[in-house]
């Protein structure tokens, strides 16, 4: 594994690809953490099996767990499923995984950014966080892929969508947050994702979903389908404070272009009803830094958007609600060559997220 | 990772190829208890990466280390070694890391044998020995190799030694150990090798290298260098203990023939002086299990037949002995075609084994 500090991907031809193109496989962390998951993880890790399940059915999955999960992960996944033992602080994949990126030879190589758990010191979700800031290095070098050295910038996977075209979605209120790159304007943090991604648009929407702890995640409000056309979560409720959110991304997509000049296609990915923590559920989590995990009626940040593309398949998650159905018939229509699996996804969204947040593709 | 209960390699038509045929690459561990390593291991370590060095010059190195060290060894190793994430209790991967065995069509798979820390709890060298236990497991997953699961049977893979072509060495003083198989009759230990290592042949040499801790490990004292020709540890001097026990070994071979009717052709490979444990080495290891590592003055097995044969060297040891350049020149004759590379290992040694012990090669 070469470490490249001097060079960005542009420099080097290399971009990072749609989720929806080809792949050579999945990551995904095995979860544990008392603090995340209830009840010692049970439920949770049954989640991440049934998803890993999914996956697998068209692309090898890696699971990392740790030392002492290890025996158990490797139980309760397939055996086509590969497990391979590194420690992380949490379980979420998607954003301290490397970005990968593709030159035109099909060569592959991983991005590092830093990781400070959505926030470090500033509004941070956990303290410390870096074995999860070496996952991505050593995942790089379990895959013998180089890798660019850009820890000085933080980013989270979850927090960026392209469509392998030159257009990149992020939110605002992630990216522009005090909690990630405080000393860095707008247009400089822009820069780093034209230099590192490869791209010549960014769109920043203005938020996210409520309440997410990530202060809004662009992977749970928005997705590229295709190249040019994009789902977007979507409440016709205007009590829900979700309305003005989402209506204010609309907006915004409505009045700006893509990469290739295009106006982006919007469908409307509806919400469920919101979903809030039960007083059950927040009496199986440990308190985290002497604080209660959760509160009992807090409302989640669930949502359909947080869906993951593989090879054959759509893996999204269902929380019991009426709109599940709906939904999946939804994301079915916009892929029609791949089927779509739901996995009821309540266990894995009390751990703060969703499928998208616990995977992270690595294309072929 | 497939797990094989209920076959041997032998019935699917798999053998262990000999050290001397091509490999994919090569499997290490990073060294750092302090019971076996002297001073917190740091001379150990510059060992180790000697050897990774020359062994990645002509194949593929992947050096596991702890959570612990993983970012010191990723420091220390050169690029193109790769480094993994896993978790251990020494660092002796001949033992510890899986067989592979071979088919026609150049599948590999894996035995994962079981691991006592050389005699469990009758003569063996600490407790625990879980961690290293599970290693051929996880070794086997992380090449995505499906594995035979033979955990009933203590094996070490030191203790074996194969021509690839039907024969296989060990010595008397180990397998028959109390601390192995005390419940299996030779017979039965013989037929395991014969089922799982497809050979028809299994030549018993009566021991191995004096105060060998395994047992007398037979990767100490002879190895093959083709099929039909073997080295064997040797001393002329009359009044070194070694002298009576290297002799019952060459005697044993000139009296035996292997799977093709053979008798094998042993070249001599001299021993260096004995070489002893120094007062100040002692007070650098830690004690083990409340008793001293060593004790002053201890013997140490030191001997040149613990090479490793790469695809394009022999990385063998150095002891700083007079011996050293003529073991050397030994070698060299016996390898015309690869490069031997000698590496000063007394902090290997130490530890209690040396180059071949620390390395476990992967066929191609």
């Amino acid at each position: 594994m070469r470490l490249i500090k001097d060079r960005t991907p542009a420099e080097d031809g290399f971009r990072m690809p749609g989720e929806f193109e080809p792949h050579e496989g999945c990551i995904m962390i095995f979860p544990e953490r008392p603090d995340s998951w209830q009840y010692g993880g049970y439920a949770a890790r049954k989640a991440f099996v049934q998803v890993a399940e999914a996956i697998s059915q068209s692309e090898k999955v890696t699971v990392c767990a740790s030392a002492s999960q290890y025996d158990n992960a490797r139980a309760m996944l397939p055996e086509t499923v590969r497990v391979v033992e590194m420690s992380s602080n949490d379980a979420w994949a998607r954003d301290y995984a490397p970005t990968f990126v593709k030159n035109d030879s099909g060569e592959i190589r991983g991005i590092d950014w830093g990781f400070n758990a959505w926030g470090g010191l500033s509004d941070g979700l956990y303290f410390p966080w870096d074995k999860d800031n070496q996952m991505a290095r050593k995942i790089c070098d379990l895959f013998d892929r180089d890798v660019y050295h850009k820890r000085d910038f933080i980013l989270e996977g979850g927090s960026i969508h392209v469509d392998g075209e030159g257009t990149c979605i992020v939110t605002e209120s992630c990216l522009l947050s005090k909690g990630r790159n405080p000393d860095m304007r707008r247009e400089q943090i822009e820069q780093v994702l034209r230099d590192y991604l490869n791209v010549s648009v960014v769109l920043w929407l203005p938020c996210g979903i409520y309440n997410d702890e990530t202060n809004g995640h662009v992977d749970n409000i928005c997705a590229f389908v295709k190249p040019g056309e994009a789902v977007l979560a979507w409440t016709d409720d205007r009590n829900d404070v979700q309305y003005e959110m989402s209506k204010a991304c609309l907006e915004y997509l409505e009045n700006n272009t893509d990469a290739a000049g295009r106006r982006i296609k919007v469908h409307k990915l509806m919400l469920p009803a919101p979903v809030t923590v039960t007083a059950d559920e927040c009496a199986g989590l440990d308190a985290c830094r002497d604080e209660p995990a959760r509160i009992p009626g807090e409302r989640l940040a669930a949502s359909y958007v947080n869906f993951y593309i593989a090879n054959a398949n759509i893996v999204m998650p269902g929380f019991g609600d009426p709109m599940d159905e709906r939904a999946k018939e939804t994301l079915q229509s916009l892929f029609p060559e791949r089927e779509v699996i739901q996995i009821y996804a309540r266990d894995i969204l009390i751990g703060g997220g969703n499928i998208h947040c616990i995977t992270q593709q690595i294309p072929r």
